[in-house]
């Protein structure tokens, strides 16, 4: 069996490991950043931030542009794409569940509404009026 | 602002940043599997197949259940219905992107197509018939 190897989902995926680069990449959402505001909300080094920078990088999904003698960053939304690509395939397993929790919801509402079955009577032989 | 943590995301990433796990998680696509059968593909010892399987684990990705002397393995789905869910966030930017690139080829369409434009002889005053 042939599997294509996309070494691009792992550096990807590790790069959404992380919370900061999550938060990162929310805050990269609203419109470019210099490294120092990117850093800013977090309690880390720049150094620490700049590492951080690097692996969004790296994983494709930050471009940087030298402006001077600011770095300023900028959302690439490609490889999200890619990676909501590759958990899409997954999606009818999450729907055939929601699925079924819904069937079963409505059977339980089903059997609380309809009227208690009354004991029937079984006409005696030779009992006929 | 309040940002909200959502550890179980770490795990979930880090478990997804792998091709052995992700190709793990797709056979199990296709049903349940003993830990052998899960291992079996890989040229890897059962110790770092078990490895995988427990970050598998501990992602929420796999349940295990003991049936008797086999461990039988399954896909649990939700969590990855929560990473598509974060992805899906940043799917305007994507898609602004792939409108505009849409965008530019259809002008560049249209000028090939369109008709070269003739010269316009402006009406010299008092030229009128």
């Amino acid at each position: 069996m042939v599997e294509h190897s996309a070494p691009d989902l792992d550096s990807l995926f590790h790069a959404l490991g992380d919370p900061t680069r999550r938060r990162m990449i929310r805050a990269l959402a609203g419109g470019e950043k210099t490294v120092g505001e990117l850093a800013k909300p977090f309690a880390i080094s720049l150094a620490a931030a700049s590492k951080h920078i690097k692996a969004l990088e790296s994983a494709g999904l930050l471009r940087r542009e030298v402006r001077g003698r600011t770095h300023l960053c900028r959302l690439e939304p490609g490889p999200l794409a890619s990676a909501h690509a590759w958990l899409g395939f997954y999606e009818t397993f999450w729907t055939e569940r929601l699925d079924a929790l819904d069937r079963l919801l409505r059977e339980e509402d089903a059997r609380k509404t309809e009227p208690v079955p009354q004991p029937v009577t079984q006409p005696v032989k030779g009992d006929i009026p």
